[in-house]
């Protein structure tokens, strides 16, 4: 063990450091495509709040820098670790403190899964609704990036159910942030300004969320279309409606045909129609009560049926989950097909046919593939960017979140920046903003030591 | 003219400064109880962000105060002039700029008010969900304290609607944060520190909010019981039936009498009842179907003479809106009958009963009368608190906000802190959160030119 791993066991007990060839490689990356994976002084694993604060105490004392990791599924290089700095890694702080059916409302470490919650959730009746897709995910790395996911269109995203936080700061005051309730208007929001920071404001502790009743009923519409405009242009109907939708995605036909096939799926649509549909939409719907839910599925059938669907299939309940399923898995199917990167470019729902033609021109003018899917609900648009040629797609990233930007939208709707975002960030944001972000990182981490590199990219240099 | 007002008036124009006596007595105060007028060196009425922006580098250059001013209806004195400073109102920016049917959202100027943006909206078939309770407040002044109102049990509250920000830093740089779109993780999320920052770190000069579709359908049901503990032990019941509550408000029974009274609404309820219940609850729900309504009519009714209501009626159209007029009305019948001041502590929903046990205490141990209504779905305690004796007031607040803070609350729920709670939010909240919300204060606003006395309270001395 060297001098670093020795005083971090003084806090943590030996048994929870790791340091040199003890370093698992699981935790010198997360899931991003094109970031190297680094390897730390050392990993630990702290079980308390106390210790967290003991462990940034020392960091900040030591000038070393200090990396926060969940479940490590994060797409974006945010818990990459730098070098010579230490990874807190949240495994041992993964307990349900208490589940209040009262006031429903959850308190976590910050460790627990979604799956976990969902699981201890289930048997009550309740809900906490964030899915991003990966239920490995902990509710430290959700609220970091702000997590979303497909019912995000009708459940918002993670901001609108985390009431409160327990964090720590680079210099080892330990805060408690909003509370036990649904609406406040005193002082600074620090739980907001903490959610989407990606562990360089605190670090989170431990999390009091939102949980809502579980509707009991629920359907799945798959509609294809022969274009994917007339797919996007379907969606604002869709929510105008008022038939409130749980899921609203649509897929592109290169995706739907790789994902079905990645997890064995036959939609039973005819040869004709599969040959012919460019583009697919998902509506899931969920109620209270099973009439209500028979009539918004018919009301949905018929509106895409009007708006052009090739056809329109109410899936029976086990294809409908392997479809979500697929979808979810979207990602590894980018990743399988060596897909040279990936964006979660979120542009205001009815500007995706623009955006969408945007991306075509980009993609011819650059001879690179792009091809995905997205939470079309909130224009939300996943793409993997199919070009080897770093100069080349590097420019081909700057031209589409820059055509994302000028409707009115931005870099990341879910993934966050991270490390492998950042530096489009402060090549196209507004440099009054990053300069105001920035004063306010140094107001939450006067030294700089949480988790360098990541948003704002800051010099490293001297840690 | 004072020099002060001719450089102003060379940013705006002559006729758009008053000063000395020509200042309106209305531009010195909002609706606060207590909290006296203050009449400042000059008003200004600008036109665009550009003449916010040139307004402001001539105040920071002159190291002179700023409070911005919306409607003026504001419940904790934060827009309570400085001496020798500048109000900047927002009267003349008060345009619609745009409603945007495909993206269910509008961008509005800060002078908007709540009732001119309902009024068109409506013909959309759209709404703007947040009410608090006062039609002719600016949406400018509803971002600055994060309003929530009646509604906010279903849709949330301000910062949930509010996607995107033009703001002006008191260094004059104009600022857009956000976007057009409803989920990001593309930085710190500004526009969210922002919002509930009573004009203490940047003026809004624009706003982008989310609408929705406007369900065409409701229904509003009353319930007396015989005990106020009854009511708010109710309320946990009817938001985990699912039913979705558009309104879920509890009302004492001197706040029932004064405020139907007020309003001249006469519900028919027969004596005995009349004269036996402590307490009532009002929950309005609203459906795109009136099937679905009356079936959801149905259940609550049921359920509420399951949870031991003395009778319940479902109003008719006319009564519902004056009931609800009623209630809304509540903070002037508690000022017609001389409140001293009002709080609007926020607790968990299902903590209301032991909170209101310890109000009871708390008003008899200082011989003070304290009663009320709230915003039950939410935990929003509403409470007019009449005692005569500043000292001894002080200290019934303090009691009121310490029980409150010890049940997992906060002070305000949506009035914000002001000037007029400020002073107890620094005696009650943890320093080290105080000290970060000053360093936060210091990246937006170096020279504390904005609100000072606002939520921090920081001295003026060099103002």
């Amino acid at each position: 063990m060297n001098d670093l791993a020795t005083r971090l066991a003084a806090v943590v007990g030996a048994s929870n450091v790791e340091a040199g060839d003890a370093i698992n490689e699981a935790d010198t990356h997360d899931e991003a495509l094109g970031v190297a994976p680094v390897v730390p002084a050392a990993v630990v694993h702290p079980a308390s709040s106390g210790e967290v604060a003991e462990l940034l105490t020392l960091a900040t004392s030591l000038g070393v820098a200090v990396t926060a990791r969940g479940s490590g599924t994060g797409l974006s290089g945010a818990c990459t670790p730098v070098p010579g700095g230490i990874v807190v890694a949240f495994d041992r702080m993964a307990e349900i403190v208490e589940i209040d059916t009262d006031n429903h409302l959850v308190v976590v470490q910050p460790g627990v899964t979604l799956a976990q919650l969902d699981e201890a959730l289930e048997p009550l009746g309740l809900v906490y609704p964030v899915f991003p897709g990966e239920y490995s995910a902990s509710i430290g790395g959700n609220i970091n990036t702000n997590a979303g996911g497909m019912r995000a269109v009708k459940y918002g995203v993670t901001r609108h159910h985390v009431l409160g936080l327990e964090a720590v700061l680079a210099t080892g005051e330990v805060l408690r942030t909003g509370g036990r309730v649904v609406k406040t208007s005193t002082g600074y929001d620090l739980t907001q300004l903490i959610i989407g920071s990606e562990g360089t404001l605190a670090l989170v502790t431990e999390a009091v969320l939102r949980v809502y009743p579980r509707a009991p009923h629920g359907a799945t519409v798959l509609a294809p279309f022969a274009t994917l405009a007339q797919v996007t242009a379907a969606v604002p109907r869709v929510v105008g409606s008022g038939v409130g939708p749980l899921i609203l995605e649509y897929i592109d036909m290169l995706t739907m045909s790789a994902a079905t096939a990645y997890v064995g799926l036959d939609l039973g649509i005819p040869s004709e129609i599969a040959n012919a549909a460019l583009a697919y939409l998902v509506v899931s719907l969920e109620s209270t009560h099973t009439d209500r839910l028979d009539q918004d599925v018919a009301s949905v059938a018929e509106l895409l049926d009007e708006l052009g669907a090739m056809d329109v299939y109410v899936l029976p309940p086990s294809a409908a989950a392997s479809l979500i399923d697929a979808r979810e898995k979207a990602f590894w199917v980018a990743k399988a097909n060596n897909a040279d990167d990936i964006v979660d470019i979120v542009v205001p729902r009815a500007s995706m046919p623009e955006f969408m033609a945007s991306v075509q021109t980009i993609a011819e003018g650059s001879a690179s593939w792009i091809a995905g899917c997205g939470h079309a609900g909130d224009g939300n648009v996943h793409l993997g960017v199919f070009q080897a040629d770093p100069v080349v797609r590097r420019q081909v990233l700057v031209d589409l979140f820059r055509a994302g930007m000028d409707l009115g939208g931005m870099i990341s709707g879910e993934h966050g920046l991270g490390t492998a975002k950042s530096g489009y960030f402060l090549e196209l944001e507004d440099p009054a903003k990053i300069a105001l972000m920035r004063r306010i990182k140094a107001a939450f981490d006067p030294n700089g030591i949480l988790n360098p590199g990541t948003i704002l990219n800051d010099p490293k240099a001297d840690l």
